[in-house]
């Protein structure tokens, strides 16, 4: 499948992956990039895309509209293109939250144009235009989460399958509420644990931040990847993700007590039952094709 | 250098990577490993390891007698071999914690040996004997935590930082309990958490178990790697390092309610402050050599 013109509103990592997968793969004849930061749209140009200089200039023509700017940015993107979008033009977002970017973004959405929400679970720790990759998301998973019912937006909800499926990803069509709470759990949640202990690594008396990093091999090292993604990016996840968010903390924070007491009163069964059932989630994980099964990620590789 | 015969108790990951190091290296001209599990002796010999049938056969005539068992197994490693342990010979051992292993290892050293503790930050979740490797230590940190200042002790502990690092380890001398500190914060509580992640996404009501494996590749899946690891050692460990765990288990849970209060209350400055140090802490981490500096740890390379 391929469009004529797409628009990609953001020229971060996703959006800069999303323009090279398409043109790698001719998903679109024409690829517009813009981005409201004029130093990432210069290198964006250097990198060798084409780029808008005005939003409007970007969505003009456009048969589909990919809004890749942080979730709470989302809202003012979509005010930026409406009075822009021809007829019959398709708008989608790739924000990782989808309630909150649904309601921010359809209330400018005009009738001639239609709105599917949508999330590829892709990424990298990195940002801005140079850390995109035309594979970035090959066998990941994108989910639409389409609004209601109408048979344009059936049928726009087709057309983004075969696009998503043509930069690779395998497409799931999900109620656009359960996608926020299953999120909370397998994304937002581990970020925010991963945030909160080098954060905390910060704040020690009776051990120094040097120590922290120099001896991080030993465990520490794989929460500082997941908390060098891009804070806006994230402060936003959290504002707009609120309820859902917080509800999986307090059942960490449950289980954690439970894990806490185990360790005060010795109770070994308990910690070794428990370390047995996470050892058993990794082996799923791997048989479901989402994690290298190398030891260490592999990295350790010579 | 090299030892004229070393015996290693416990051939696990750690146990068999010091055999296979120590082979390849030439560390030792004769290289034994005994482990109480005859399952564990039969394939470590299939492997084609020297293996001893008996810990006294084991120890018999060993310079160098490291024990690399879980923490908690430490006691009783050492009882088994004080009878039959030469005059002049090194005991060292592998284990995660250091102040309990030190009181329950000392206890059984003969006077004509001497002990000194130790503890490579080097592993992967996998374990048993076909999970070692010979590269393991190689620019891992190896340190030692001698207890007293004898003139033996001084003399083992310039033997054994010859031997580890001619294993390809850093070594490095440290005060015993500031060693359980330091590992308390940058190894044990980051698995104490991961653990804990994973353990209550079995426990939701409101996603399912294959809801969190099939989306894991959205953060999750980082926490199950380190969650893999042996359920005994790492059981151990917490029973072992329970103050310092204890300790720093509060201090994760107090950073993680001011975290909680700025998302309940929108707090979006606090959250991007906190989350903009923590993207500095990777770049430290990466610039120690601590990690790869590959996106996702390079395990998305075609």
């Amino acid at each position: 499948m391929s469009f004529d013109r797409i628009a990609i509103i953001g020229a971060g990592l996703i959006g800069s992956s999303i323009a090279h997968a398409a043109r790698d793969t001719g998903a679109a004849k024409q690829i517009v990039l813009f981005d409201a930061d004029a130093t990432v749209r210069a290198r964006a140009k250097e990198i060798g895309f084409d780029v808008a200089d005005s939003v409007a200039q970007a969505a003009a023509n456009a048969d589909l509209v990919v809004l890749a700017v942080p979730v709470g940015a989302m809202g003012d993107a979509a005010a930026s293109i409406k009075d822009h979008l021809k007829a019959g033009v398709i708008v989608t977002d790739v924000g990782s939250v989808k309630r909150a970017v649904a309601d921010a973004v359809a209330a400018h959405i005009p009738p001639h144009a239609v709105f599917v929400p949508g999330h590829p679970l892709a990424g990298t720790e990195r940002s801005g235009p140079d850390a995109g990759f035309a594979t970035l998301f090959q066998n990941r998973w994108m989910i639409l989460t389409p609004l209601g019912g109408s048979f344009e937006e059936k049928s726009a909800v087709d057309t983004l399958t075969r696009f998503w499926q043509t930069l690779g990803a395998n497409v799931e069509v999900m109620d656009i509420d359960r996608h926020d709470v299953v999120l909370a759990v397998t994304s937002h949640l581990p970020h925010l644990i991963a945030f909160n202990i080098v954060a905390m690594a910060e704040h020690l008396e009776a051990v120094t931040e040097s120590e922290v990093v120099k001896y991080s091999a030993s465990g520490f090292r794989d929460f500082t990847r997941i908390a060098a993604s891009d804070p806006t990016m994230w402060r936003d996840v959290f504002l707009n993700n609120r309820e859902a968010v917080l509800e999986m903390l307090g059942q960490f924070s449950e289980e954690l007590s439970g894990l806490q007491k185990a360790i005060r009163w010795g109770d070994g069964d308990y910690l070794w039952q428990l370390f047995d059932r996470a050892r058993r989630m990794r082996r799923e994980v791997i048989d479901a094709g989402q994690d290298t099964a190398s030891p260490n990620f592999g990295r350790d590789k010579k």
